[in-house]
């Protein structure tokens, strides 16, 4: 790559040694924390609440320490914008970011990491005075644990009937973007049209447990998984627990705990990532002296690829019916939740191993278990996004945490690509 | 036995061919059904309702026109009495009855068949002039439903805080007493030493299938099980369902399902009648898409033997630890709930099955897997239970039937075993 000089700063594929202020980000993450902050550790920022607003004012403020021109749109996602410096005016932007909202009771790292993270990033371009070919933008997306609600803004599939939706703030989505500045009649200024970002890069925690376990520094998303989710109702017959002979009952529950050990066995019968999670169950009557006579649990699979989700469903629902012939119950199957799988770009993810490769860190290709306004992003542009560890896969507790070194590491990787990508 | 002859009846012991009314019995039956009556079939009659109140009524216009004496009771029970008819006045008296109280949208059965059919055996005592030596006494126990109310203020161990419990009506059990026409203050009164009762005979649908499925005609019971109740406790970890690995899960729900399957296998791994059930069940935090972290269940063991419950306890105990150990979770158990066995009386038991055989009838030993009344009666004296069969073993429904013909040949059995332990 041939080196360029300009008179002013350096372009961007003529810094392979620029490094961000690792002691600065993680002052940055610490000072964050203070916003919604638990006696127990952690924090409850959810999005729309009075900590949330403050702590969007904070990061506001750092987005304007590192010379961001700052709006909030429309619909309440921070951005911070860096003009392209050189002579090419057309070229799409850039985006890099992530969110700063937390669930109830959440951590310190989830979505904090890659938003302040991308600022430092945009401060370190500043401070060397990189002269981006592409126009820059930060953005933190509003209400991504509620269910990415500021990245489908941009793809303009936020809904009249979203937007009624009560958040975990108690407020609706609806009053919520009002509460922090944005505008629901002009939702449809922030809408980005398919082709028009150069690429989206999102640098978060792993929140499993694998490149700690492996001891490796990166992990390579290879897209976000799809996520299927289903009610599950099964359909004995309730009876006497006293006088119903073990031989004589139609049990919804035991026909349950069957189902429930036959997902784990079909899920773990075949090499792959995918998981399967039933993580809420109820019966009826619910006595303890009554036979339960219904059940009704969730069934959750995810993976990359679509039809592993199908090929995995079509298994589960076999050992259903023969669970069902069995046990003289039935079983049916009620979708309730699909997000297609949304792979990252094969370019943007070549570049991230790159990027870390320069910096002497090693990387693994890894799926994305949880959600990301990621997998939004990719339904208008190339994006890649970048896991760093999480200590004892813990994630969306107090217990969260990741290493500073790792934080360093990351935002280092982040800088690095966006330079590949400038480039 | 001898015949004696008396000048304005008959000796107990001289009537073998003596039958109740069994026309009139089940009429009786159709008509107490109409208190509490249900669109959708059965009664919702539970106790200190005004249903209940008004079935009261309907009950003492019956006691009275069988020639009893009726009164109720300080702690709300009704209680019809026929005076010893022979010359020694100090013979203790015999019971018979059952319960009219419903379970909220029960049937029309359970209870009802032995408080109607005791009051028929007086009414065809009375119209038959026949003379016992013992003072006889039908009892209709009030609120066996909600925890065995009446019985428990004949042993005395109606406790101030049993008292204060707010049953199904939504008064207090004090309150209902009240309702019903008794009187708190006076408990003591009710209350009878142990050796008071000559026996207490109890009619009841079996609530089960057995009878039905094996063709037999009357149930000769054992002896009521004890119930064994714990709260089982299953912690594990809480965890993203997205980006935790299946090997790296501590899934406290898979782990339950396995406990369940435990106790299935357990509960029927030995020969006999027991029954274990897993009633109810709940798993923290709840969401289809976060790995469960802890679940509570119960688990419930019926047996006439106590020292085989806890038996079965310490088999299911042992086979918890193991699943603990390859689930990584850990379990506890707390007890809630314990009542000991109580055996019915071997000679009563010899009684019933001899009256049954005089009438032609089938007879099976069987244990009530239910609780009844004559478990806290047999703290007082000698009991014995009848049991006719229930069709498809339904209880607690408005599905609950018994056959006309099996209801008349419990009330003939119950007349029979009444006239010998008289004679």
């Amino acid at each position: 790559m041939a080196m360029l000089r300009y008179p002013h700063g350096f372009a961007s594929g003529a810094t392979p040694s620029l490094r961000v202020n690792g002691a600065r980000l993680n002052a940055h993450l610490a000072a964050l924390s203070e916003f919604g902050k638990n006696p127990q550790g952690g924090v409850s920022r959810v999005a729309y609440s009075e900590a949330d607003r403050l702590g969007r004012e904070y990061v506001l403020g750092l987005m304007r320490a590192a010379k961001l021109n700052v709006s909030v749109d429309a619909a309440g996602n921070l951005i911070g914008r860096r003009a392209a410096a050189l002579s090419d005016d057309s070229l799409l932007p850039i985006l890099i970011g992530s969110h700063i909202d937390s669930v109830p009771e959440g951590g310190n790292y989830d979505g904090d990491v890659g938003s302040l993270g991308a600022i430092e990033v945009a401060q370190t371009i500043a401070e060397n005075n990189v002269l981006l070919r592409h126009p820059l933008e930060v953005i933190v997306f509003q209400n991504e644990e509620g269910g990415l609600i500021g990245s489908q803004a941009l793809t303009g599939e936020l809904t009249e009937k979203t937007l009624d939706n009560v958040s975990n703030s108690g407020k609706t989505i609806r009053e919520g973007i009002k509460f922090i500045g944005g505008d629901v009649s002009k939702l449809s200024t922030v809408r980005r049209e398919k082709g028009s970002i150069a690429a989206y890069l999102e640098l978060h925690i792993e929140q499993g447990g694998t490149l700690e376990a492996e001891k490796i520094d990166i992990g390579v998303v290879e897209g976000i998984v799809g996520i299927n989710q289903w009610n599950v109702t099964v359909e004995g017959f309730a009876n006497h627990a006293g006088t119903t002979a073990m031989n004589n009952r139609q049990d919804a529950l035991l026909a349950a705990a069957k189902f429930i050990q036959a997902v784990n066995r079909v899920v773990t019968s075949v090499p792959g990532r995918q998981v399967g999670t039933v993580g809420r169950i109820q019966a009826w009557p619910g006595a303890p002296n009554v036979i339960p006579g219904k059940v009704v649990l969730t069934l959750e699979l995810r993976d990359l690829d679509a039809a592993k989700i199908q090929m995995l469903f079509e298994k589960i629902r076999g050992e259903a019916n023969q669970i069902a012939t069995l046990s003289r119950v039935t079983f049916d199957f009620k979708g309730i939740n699909t997000n297609i799988p949304a792979p990252t770009d094969p370019r943007v993810r070549a570049i991230i191993a790159e990027s870390a490769k320069e910096l002497g860190l090693s990387t693994k290709q890894m799926p994305s278990g949880a959600g990301h306004d990621a997998q939004d992003m990719a339904r208008i542009g190339p994006v890649g996004m970048i896991f760093i560890p999480s200590i004892g896969g813990i994630s969306h507790s107090p217990k969260e945490f990741s290493r500073p070194q790792d934080i360093e590491n990351g935002a280092n990787v982040l800088l690095g690509a966006l330079m590949k990508l400038d480039a």
